[in-house]
C-alpha cells in the first residue's frame, strides 16, 4: 500500500521546504508540493497529516552494539530489543559492530553477528568491524568482508582496552595503511590503553573501588593525547579516519586542529556526551553512577556537551552516533567492589534523535538541516548508502520520521524501549518528538505504538571507495609518494 | 529546443554519479542512469556526449564588480565583457554590488546598476548592496531593497578605504543588528582602514611611492584584527556574516576559531587569493606590481594559498569569489607616482573554476563534490536561490558545465575573454576545463566558443530570510535576551 | 637604625634560600646564611626572627587609581588611606595614574597629581599617565613628562569610555608611534567603547537599570576584540605594549597569541579577576552587585580565574596589579536607577599578595619565586625601577615583607584598611598572610598595626628606554624599514 | 691571580649595567661600577679592558653527548675535544648523557661515563641519564644516582630509536612517576619510534636509500604526536618534563598548548634547529646531505627557526642547547647505502652561542637578556646549580664570557674546534663573538687562542628536587589525590 504524508516541511540536509511525500513498496516516488497521487494509485494509500510537522529522513546510528559479549556479559539490548528502541526514536538504520577476539577469524566472527542479527532486526542494519591484532590472515580477510557479499566499508581499532581489544601503534599502523588499500574507512576507539591500565591499578591499590574510579582512571586527556595519535598515524598512512564516541573538549579540538592543516578525519559524539556530563560519577547511589559508566566516560567539564554540539554546528564534528551497548542494574552490579569490572555501556539509540535536537536546534546552535545532516545524511554519506539512505528524496527509501519540533517529551526507563533498566537521560524534557516512524515504506511507530516485527529490517550492504571519502585520496597518494634524490653524477 | 547530456559524471555537492541530463526550456528536466528521452520530445534535441567529463552545476561568483566606477575610473570589464568572461570559465550566475556614495539613497544607486546590468549580462545575476553610511533613511531604504521586487538579501561594509566607503564601529554595529530584523546577510570588507590611512601616509612621506608600498601600507595583521572585529560585531548583534576576500591566514584563522565558539560566520577566498601571491608587488616591471594590486592585497607569505585551501576543504572557508574588477594598464598608470591612487582591482570570474580545480582538486585536497560546494552550490545556499541554482537536479535551471577534468589549459591575457589587457594568472597551466557552459538551457560556450547576447542573462531576486542562513537566529535571539534582575523584595 | 631578619627563607623571583637580612638606611646591605653584622652596627640593630617564614620583595601595585576623579565622584581611598592600605597587604610601592581630561595639558595634570599624592603617601609611589586625545602639544608634553624631573615612563589609552577617554584608533596609533619614539611603554584599557554605548542604550531602552546591565553591556567578547585591535596596533607601531586588567580568557588568550607571533606584549590581571567572578552582577542584592562593578567587568565564567592564573604560570599573562578604584557604597547609590552612572571600580591593593598567593601557590600553579615575579619584580623590571624595587639584594631598597604561608586570614570589610565600606573578596579564607612590612628600612606594619606617615613615601622617576622593555626595539625597526623597489633600469 | 673585567655591560638574565667583575680563585668576588680593587689584591691582578664588550656568564650547554657509543659507531668529539670547542664558543659547561644499554645497569654506565670525561674534560660538566628499559633494578638504582655522590637529578627517556633505546608507554608512565618521586626532572626525546621504524622499512623496499629517506622516515608529525604524548603522559604522573631538542613547530606548538593548560613542561631547541632547516637532505651532495643527519631530523619548514626562536622570545620554550654529536664524513659513509646507517648526530657545542646572538638578538627578537637566559641561567635554574653557574654574581664560579656583540665571524670546519671534519654551520656569518672565555676564574680561550687542560673541568653534582622545577609539585600532588565517594549510608 501506498503513503501519502500531505502538508508537512520536508527537511533534507541541504533544503527545507514545503512538499508532500508519496511512499511506494518500500521507496519514496514523489516529493512534490501540492502533490497529485497518480491516477493508479489512487485509491489504494493511506494519509498522513503533517501540518505544522517536519518530514525528515529517518535517523542512521552509525555506532551501536547490540547483544555484545564484553566483560563476561551480554549487552542485554539485543538487535530486537535495540531495533524497536531505535525506531521508537526515529532512528531507522544502525551500524553495528563486528568485534571478533584476538583469536578470532574476522570471516567466523563476521558470520556469528549476521547469524545474531538477521533473525531479530526490526530495522535495517550495517555492519563495521573491528581490527584486534595484525597478521596476514586479519590482513586478507578485511579485504575479503569488503566485497558485496560481506558489505563491511570501515573497521575500528581499539586504543584503549589493555589485552583485551587493544592494537598497538604499529599494528594500528599497519591497519590503517590496508584500510587505505581496500578503500575502506579506518575508525578509531581513542584513548592511552596502557596509562588507563596503570591508573586503575593505581586507584584500586589505593581503595578506590567505586564508579568514580572509572573516570579518574580514564582523564580526558587520555583521550585528547590518543586521539592526536590516531589522527597523526592516520594522515601518515593516508587512510581516512572517522573517531568514534568524541567525548571530550581535548579530543574534539585535536580533531578540528587536524582537518585544519587537511586530514580526512571525521568526529563523531554521542547522545550520552551531548546530553550528560561525568558529574554523575560522583553520585552517592552506587548504581546511578555504574549506570553512566562507558568509556571513554562523560567528561566532568559541565561545559563539554555544549562545546561538542558548537563543533557540529560549525562542521568540525560530523555525525552523532551512540554507542549504544546496555546492560541491566543486576549486570552492572559485577564491578560492585571493583569499578573496572563493571560493564561499560550506556542507552542512546532510542533518545538520541530528542536529545540532538534539544541541545542543538531548540538552543539555536543548528537548524533543521543540519539536524538531519547530523543524525542522518552524513552517516548515510560516510558509510556509502547514500542517497538510498538518508534523503528525502525520488528514489530513496522510504525510511522517514514526521517529526513535531514544539512537543515535548520526558525521557524515562519507565517508559522507553530499551531492555535495560536505566536511563542516563532519565527526567530530561526534550523538545522535538518522533510522532511517525516509517522503515522502508512501512509505519512502524505511530503515536506512541511500535509495530514491528523481528528479521524485517535488511541488512544493507556498504561498498568500499566510498567517493565521500575517498575521491581525494588518489592524488594525495600521488604527492605522498616518497622522493628520491638522484646523486649519480657527483 | 531540448539537451541531451549523455555519458557523463554528474556531480552534486554531495554526490557525483553517472547519469545522463535532459534540459527542457531552460529547466533540467531528468537526470538519470541510461536516460530514455520521452517520446514527445524524441525528434528534437541536441545530443552532447559527456564521456570521462563531469557534468557540474554552472559555477556562480558571488562577489563581482562589473563597470565599478572606483578611484576616478570605471572598472573595464562592464557587465557585457564581466559576464561573458565568466561563461567562458563555467560561471554562469554572478553576484555583483551596489555600492552607493556615502550621499546617495540606496534607491537610486540600486536604479543605476540594474540600468547598467539588465540590458549587457549574457548570464543570470543578482545584487547585494553596500551601506557606506548610516542615517534613519538608509536603515529605511535597506528594508525596502528587500522586497522581491528589489531582491536584495545581503549588504556589504566596508571596514577599510577611509572617507569614501568606510563605516565605523558604530555604524558597522547599527547596520548589523538592522541586517539581523530584515533578514539580510551582513558582508564585510575587513581591514583597518585607520591604520592603512596613517600607513599610506608614512610610506609616500618616505618616498615609497611604487606598489609596493600598496603591500606594505596594508600589512595582513590588519585584515585579521578587522575580521575578528567584525565578527566579534556581527555575534554582538546576532547577525550572519559573511566576510568577502579572506585573504590572509590571519584572517582565516580568525573566521574558524569564531565558528568554532558558535558564530555564524562565512569566509570567501577569491581566486586571486588562492592562485596567487604577494610577490609579485616586488617586481621590478611595475605594470606587473601594479596589475596585482587589489585590497586587501595578496599575502606576500607564500604558503597562504595553499593553506586557504585547507580551509575550503575542512569547512572552516566556505565559497569561492573573484572580486573581479579590472582595470587596464593604461588604467592603472594613473598611480604611477603614488600607490595610493592605482585602481584597485584584478580579474578572476573567467579563471577561478580552473583556478579552484587545479589547487584543489587536482593537488588532492579536495574531492569533485566539494569543488562543487565552494563554487557553485554554497553560494546558491547563502544567496537563496538553491536549489534552483547551484543543483543539477529536476526543476533546477539548466545552468550546466561539462568539466573536462583531464584537460589542461594556460591561462593568459592574449586568450582570456576579459576587456583589460593583463591576467594576474598568465602562464599557469591548470588542469580542468570548462568545455562546454549552458545557460539556462542555451549552449553559450563550446570548445573555445562563445556564442551569448547582451541581456540575455536575467536578473535573480533574492529572498531574505534564508533558511540555510537565518534558520537559527530566532532560538538565538531568545536566548540573548537581556536579564533582568528582580530586586523587588529586597 | 639597622634591621636583622633572621632565620628566614628569602625568595627572589630566580632564587629561594635560607638567608638572613641587613638592613641599614633604607637599603638592604647584606644577604647570607648566618649572617654576621659587622661589628659598626653590632648594637644598634632590631632583630626580626622569620623562621618559617618567606622574607620577600614587598609587592608593587602597578596599577591603582588614588583619589581619581571620575564619573563625578573622587575614589575614596586616597593617596592616604590608599597607600595605608597598600602596606597593610605587603604593598610597598603603586604606580598610580595621571589621567588628564581631553581638554586639559599633560603638564597641567601631572602637577595636578603630584600634588595630590606627595603629602598623603605611606609608600613609595610612580607615576604611568593616560593620553586621552591627539594633538601636537600632547605629542610635545609626552616627551616632556618622561624626563627625569617628571619621571613617566609609560602612557596608557582607552579603547572604551566613549566621550570621556576613548581614543580613536588613528589617535591610538600614532600615540603608539610617539610611545615608541621616547622609550616610553604603551598601556591601554581594552574594550570596545563604540559597542558598549550602543548597548548601554539598548539596555537602558529596555529597561534593564540594574547593575546585571553593566556585565551586559560590556560582553567579555568585546574585551577580546580590543585587545586584539591594540596589540595588532603596537606590532605596527613597533611599540611595546602592556595590556591592563586582563579580565577574560578572549583577551589573555590574544595576548599569548601575539606573543607566539613575537610581539612584545605585557599582560595584566588583576585582584580582583583572579579572586572574583561575575556572577555577582546577578546578585538580588542590588548593593552586593554595585559593589563589584569595574571596567572591564568580572568574566560571568566561573573558570576564568584559574585560567588567568595558568597564564601567569606559564608565562603569557605577567605581573598582578589591582585597578584599585574604591568608591563607598553611598556613591555607587549614584546609578540606584541607571547602571550607567554606578562609579566603576574596587578595592585590591591590600589583599592582593594574598589573593594570589591563595589562587596561585596554595593551589600549586606556581611556586613562591613566580608569586614574586608577579606581585612584585616583574613590575620593577618593566618600569625600569628594577633592582632598587623588587629584589631582596644589596643595594636594594628595603621594601621587605615577612610572609607566612602557613598562616591564614579572613578577608573583610570590617578589617580592611580602605576607606570604603565594601570589600569584594569577603569571607574569602586566605593562606599567605604579610606579618611585617618594612619601607625603605622602616617596618611600617607589624602583627597587625600600621605605622606611617603621610608623605612618607617617595616618588620614584622612572627612565625611558628601559632595557627589559625597548632593547629590541632598535634591531626590530631596522627589520621594519619600508622597502622601495628601485625599477630605474626598467 | 685574581682577574678584572673593566669597562664592560655586565648583562644577567634580569639585568644589563655598566660594572666592573673582580675574580678570585675561581670565583667572582665582586661586581660594581668602577669597581676598586681591594687593598690586599692591588698587585696581584690581570685586567681585561671590555669597553663596548658584554661580559656575561659562560653558556651551558644542557645537552651533549661526547664520544657517545651510538649505530656502532663513537662520537668523535670526545670528553677533550668537545668541550675545547664549548669553550672556544663561550661555553664553559655542560651536560653530558650517560646512556645505558637496556641490558645495563645504572650505576655501571655511570661509572663508565666518569671514566670517559673525568680525565678529559676542559670545562666543568655535569650529567643526566637515559633510562632504556623498566624494572625493579632501574627504578631502585634511579634513586642511588640521585644522591650527592652521584649527583644526577634528571632522566631522559627515548619515545625512538626503536629495540635499542625505546621505552613503551608503561615503561615511560612508570618512569615518569618515578622521577616525581625522587625529584627527578623527566626528559624526552619525543618522535614515534613504532611508525618511524615502519616507515625506514617502506623507503627501503622502495629502494630509497639515501640521506633523503631519514626526513622521510621521520615525518615532523611523529615528532609533534610523540611530543604531546610525552606531555600529556607527564602531566598524569606529575612530573616537571623537559623536552630536548625541539625540532619543529608542531612540537613547539604542543609544548606551549600543555604550559597554558597548566602543565609545568620546558622546551629546549637546539643550535642546529636554531641556525639550519632540512632542505640539506636532498642535497645532491651525498656526504652534505648525510652530515646533516640528527634525529628528529631538521624541519624542512624554512620557517620553522624562526618560529623557534619567537617561542624562546616569549617564554613558551626556554632554552638552547645543541645535542652535540659528532661524526667524521668517514663514519657517516657507513650509511652509503642505507640511510638508516648513517651515524645520527651533528656539531652545535662551539657555535651555538653565536648562532643564537645571531637569529635572536641581531635578529631584534629577543634582547642580550633574554640571550642570557636561554644559554645560561635557565639551564642553571633548571638543573639546580644556579647560581653558582649561570650568573655573573658574587659568589659565583667565575664562568664568563667578553662578547662583541658588533664583531662577526665566518663558521667554518676549516676553523673550528670539534674533531670531525664538516660543519652545518659552514659559511654563515654570524654577529656576536666570543672574544675571552673565563672557566672557574682561568682565561682558557682569548682572540682566538685556546689554553686549556685536560681534566681541567670540575664534574657539578645536581641536586634532585630543585625548586625552579619541583617547588609546586607537592601542592599539584594534594590537589590530584584521588576521590573516594563515600556511599556507606546509601
Amino acid at each position: 500500500m501506498a503513503l501519502l504524508i500531505k502538508n508537512g516541511t520536508v527537511v533534507n540536509d541541504d533544503l527545507m521546504i514545503k512538499a508532500d511525500v508519496l511512499v511506494l513498496d518500500g521507496k519514496i516516488i514523489m516529493v512534490e508540493e501540492n502533490l497529485v497521487v497518480p491516477e493508479n494509485l489512487s485509491k489504494d494509500y493511506q494519509i498522513y497529516d503533517a501540518t505544522d510537522r517536519l518530514v525528515i529522513p529517518g535517523g542512521i546510528d552509525p555506532h551501536t552494539h547490540m547483544q555484545l559479549p564484553f566483560m563476561g556479559e551480554v549487552a542485554v539490548d539485543d538487535f530486537y530489543a535495540g531495533t524497536r528502541a531505535a525506531l521508537a526514536g526515529g532512528t531507522t538504520m544502525i551500524i553495528d559492530f563486528v568485534i571478533p577476539p584476538k583469536t578470532s577469524s574476522l570471516l567466523e566472527a563476521y558470520k556469528q553477528w549476521r547469524d545474531w542479527a538477521d533473525p531479530k532486526v526490526c530495522c535495517d542494519y550495517a555492519l563495521s568491524m573491528a581490527v584486534t591484532t595484525w597478521n596476514e590472515q586479519i590482513s586478507e580477510e578485511m579485504k575479503i568482508v569488503t566485497e558485496p557479499s560481506f558489505g563491511i566499508n570501515s573497521f575500528k581499532f581499539f586504543l584503549a582496552y589493555k589485552n583485551v581489544f587493544m592494537v598497538t601503534d604499529e599494528e594500528f599502523f599497519q591497519g590503517l595503511k590496508r584500510c587505505a588499500q581496500i578503500g575502506a574507512l579506518g575508525r578509531v576507539h581513542a584513548e592511552n590503553g596502557s596509562v588507563i591500565a596503570e591508573k586503575q591499578k593505581e586507584l584500586l591499590e589505593m581503595g578506590i573501588t567505586g564508579p568514580e574510579g572509572h573516570t579518574q582512571s580514564r582523564p580526558e586527556e587520555l583521550e585528547a593525547e590518543a586521539t592526536n595519535r590516531a589522527c597523526t598515524l592516520a594522515s601518515q598512512a593516508n587512510c581516512p579516519l572517522y573517531v568514534v564516541h568524541v567525548m571530550s573538549k581535548g579530543a574534539a579540538k585535536v580533531i578540528a586542529e587536524h582537518r585544519q592543516n587537511g586530514a580526512i578525519v571525521f568526529g563523531e559524539p554521542i547522545a550520552a556526551g551531548l546530553g550528560c556530563d561525568g558529574t554523575h560519577y560522583y553520585s552517592k547511589d552506587w548504581m546511578h553512577a555504574a549506570a553512566h559508566i562507558l568509556s571513554p566516560p562523560l567528561s566532568r567539564d559541565p561545559t563539554t556537551p555544549s562545546t561538542l554540539m558548537d563543533l557540529l554546528a560549525c562542521g568540525q564534528l560530523h555525525l552523532t552516533a551512540t554507542d549504544n551497548c546496555t546492560f541491566t542494574c543486576s549486570q552492572k552490579k559485577l564491578g560492585l567492589n571493583d569499578f573496572t569490572k563493571i560493564p561499560n555501556g550506556v542507552n542512546g539509540v532510542e533518545d538520541r534523535m530528542s536529545v540532538v535536537w534539544e541541545k542543538g536546534v531548540h538552543s539555536g546552535k543548528i537548524d533543521p538541516m543540519k539536524f538531519v545532516s547530523i543524525t542522518s545524511t552524513t552517516a548515510a554519506r560516510i558509510f556509502n548508502c547514500y542517497p538510498r539512505k538518508g534523503r528525502i528524496a525520488v528514489g530513496s527509501d522510504a525510511d522517514i520520521v514526521i517529526w513535531n519540533p514544539s512537543a515535548t517529551r520526558t525521557i524515562s526507563a519507565q517508559t522507553h524501549h530499551h531492555a535495560n533498566d536505566f536511563n542516563i537521560f532519565e527526567g530530561m524534557i526534550v523538545h522535538g518528538v518522533p510522532e511517525i516512524t516509517i522503515s522502508r515504506g512501512k509505519v512502524v511507530w505511530e503515536y506512541g505504538e511500535l509495530n514491528v516485527e523481528a528479521g524485517n529490517g535488511k541488512f544493507i550492504s556498504l561498498p568500499p571507495f566510498c567517493n565521500y571519502v575517498f575521491s581525494a585520496i588518489p592524488a594525495r597518494a600521488r604527492k605522498m609518494q616518497p622522493i628520491s634524490v638522484d646523486r649519480s653524477n657527483i
